[in-house]
C-alpha cells in the first residue's frame, strides 16, 4: 500500500491511497488514530497493516471520508523527519563520472567504501510546495532524484539477509544541492542542508508494494525535459549493504530515512552546466512510488 | 549559571549548579516545571533566568530538595538533542596542521572556508559514562575537546553584530571520532556519528558566565597526561561568523547544538599516533564550564 500524510480542509491526517491511485482514505475511518506517520511507523501491526491493504482495494463508497487525491493537498508523508536525513554520495556509477568530471576531480571507476553524509532538515518540502533559490547565497542549484529507505524498527547490527526486515517502505527525495556552498566548505553538509532542501512525497510504498531489492526506473524532468533516467538496481552500495554497515555501529531508529543516491543526468553534470534558476519545475519519478513536483521559487 | 541534567534516586530532574559548585538546586524547588533541558531553553523567560542565577547564589539550607554535587548522577545536559549536532571541522590552526600531516594532505596554511559537518545522536553519552569502542570496526578511536555553543533561539538572517543575543550558553563536547571510518567514506558522517560518540556536560553554563566572544582554556587528558591545551580565542572561525553564517540559509532552532572544532593534540596528531584504548579515561576541560570525563569501554 502507499500512505500519504495530507491537508484537507486545513486539517492534518493520515491515509492509503486507493488501489486505483484516484482516493485517499482516511486512517481515521478505518479505526486508526495515528497522528503522525513517525507515530504509525512506530506503533503500527502486521494486522493493521494487513487492514490498510485490504481497504485500499475496496470502492471509495465504502470508506466514510473518502476524499479524491485531486481535492487533498499532500505534504511530505514524514513532514519533520525526527532526525536529519542519512545520505548517499555519488552512489551510480555515470553520476561518479559526471560529478568528477565537473569538480575536476581524478575518477578511477573505483568505488570502495560508500560514501555516508547527512542532510538537515527543519521541515521536508510537500509535492507541490516551492524550493527556496536561496539566491543571495546560492548561484549552482541542483536538482538529484533518490530512492529513500525508510526503516521500520530499531536496527543495530543487522547482517546483510535480514535488512529487509528492517526496512518499513520507500520514498522519494530530491536531495536539493547548492554546488558551491556543498564543496567549498569542503564536507557537503552546509550546501545539502539549507531551508527547504528536502523535497520528500509523494508517498510512502510500504516494503511489500515493490520485488526486493527494489529494480525501478527512476528519473528526473526539469521543465518537463527528461534529465535523469536510470534504475535503482545499478546502486553502487544496495539497500542491504547500506543498511547493514551502517547498523553495525549507529544505531538506526525507526523513522530513519536514507537517501540512496542520485543516478547521471544532474545540472552539473551537463557542459555547460544547467542549474535550477527560479521558476523551474523538478519532477522526480520512481516507478511503484509516484512523482513529486516542486518549482523552484524567487 | 550553570544548568545540568540529572539523576538521583532515579529520579530524572534539571538543576542549577550552586555558585561555590558543591551543590544542585533542584528547578522543581524554585517553581519551574520544565521536564526537559530543550523544553527549558524553547521557554525560559528573563525574569526566570535571574530568579535562577540569583537562586544559585544562596545557602543550600535555603533551597528544598539541594543535593550536594556527588550525591547526584549527571547526565548530558541535553540527553536527546532535536536534532544533530553541527560540528566544525579543522578550527583551530595548529589542529588543521596536525590533521594534514596525518592524513598526509598538502596545507596552505590557509583555510578560507569553515568546514561544517554533522554528528549524528541518538543519544549524548553523559559525564562518567562509558565510551564504546566499537572494536569489532574501529582500530583508531580519537577524542576531540569542543567548546560547544547551544542556540536560546530561532536563528535566520542572523547579522553578526546580533549572534551573541541568539546564544543560550555552551556546554563541552567530546567529538569522539574513528579515523579510518572518518576517512575512508570520504565524508566524515559515519565516523564520527557512532552510537556513544557524543559526551556532552558537565552543564551548560548560560551565555553570561562567560565574557563574549569566549576567550577561554581548552583543554583535554588522557588517563591524566594533558594533550590538548589551548584557549578558544585562537577558533579561525569564531562563533560570530559561524551562527551568522550558517544562518543565512539554515534555520537554527533553539536548542541546536554547534561544536566550534578541536584544538592541536589530538591522537593522530603524535608521531606514531596515540589513540584510545579500553581502560583509557578522557578528559576534556574548558574554564568556566567545568570537565566531563570518560572512560572508554571494551
Amino acid at each position: 500500500m502507499r500512505l500519504v500524510t495530507y491537508e484537507i480542509e486545513h486539517k492534518s491526517g493520515l491515509g492509503v491511497i486507493s488501489k486505483d491511485g484516484r482516493w485517499i482514505y482516511p486512517l481515521t475511518s478505518l479505526d486508526m488514530d495515528y497522528k503522525t506517520m513517525q507515530e504509525l511507523i512506530e506503533n503500527i501491526s502486521d494486522s493493521e497493516k494487513q487492514l490498510l491493504d485490504y481497504a485500499s482495494g475496496q470502492d471509495p463508497y465504502k470508506i466514510k471520508g473518502a476524499a479524491p487525491m485531486e481535492e487533498v493537498c499532500l505534504k511530505a508523508p514524514i513532514p519533520n523527519p525526527r532526525q536529519d536525513v542519512i545520505c548517499l554520495g555519488v552512489n551510480y556509477m555515470a553520476h561518479a563520472e559526471e560529478s568528477a568530471r565537473y569538480k575536476k576531480e581524478e575518477f578511477s571507476g573505483e568505488r570502495p567504501f560508500a560514501i555516508y553524509f547527512s542532510k538537515r532538515v527543519n521541515q521536508a518540502t510537500a509535492p507541490g510546495e516551492g524550493i527556496p533559490s536561496h539566491q543571495d547565497i546560492v548561484k549552482d542549484l541542483d536538482y538529484e532524484a533518490e530512492l529513500a529507505v525508510i526503516i521500520g524498527r530499531e536496527a543495530s547490527h543487522v547482517p546483510v539477509s535480514q535488512v529487509k526486515d528492517y526496512i518499513f517502505g520507500y520514498t522519494i527525495i530530491n536531495d536539493v544541492s547548492a554546488r558551491t556552498l556543498q564543496t567549498q566548505h569542503k564536507q557537503w553538509y552546509f550546501g545539502k542542508g539549507l531551508d527547504g532542501f528536502l523535497p520528500m512525497g509523494p508517498c510512502i510504498a510500504t516494503v511489500d508494494e515493490l520485488q526486493y531489492p527494489p529494480h525501478v526506473q527512476i528519473q528526473s524532468r526539469v521543465n518537463g525535459e527528461l534529465r535523469q533516467d536510470s534504475n535503482t538496481r545499478l546502486l553502487i552500495f544496495d539497500i542491504d549493504h547500506i543498511v547493514s554497515e551502517l547498523s553495525q555501529g549507529m544505531t538506526l531508529k525507526a523513522g530513519t530515512i536514507i537517501a540512496t543516491g542520485t543516478p547521471a543526468g544532474v545540472g552539473m553534470g551537463f557542459d555547460p552546466p544547467r542549474f535550477l534558476k527560479p521558476g523551474d519545475v523538478v519532477e522526480c519519478t520512481i516507478e511503484g512510488i509516484g512523482t513529486i513536483a516542486n518549482k523552484v521559487m524567487d
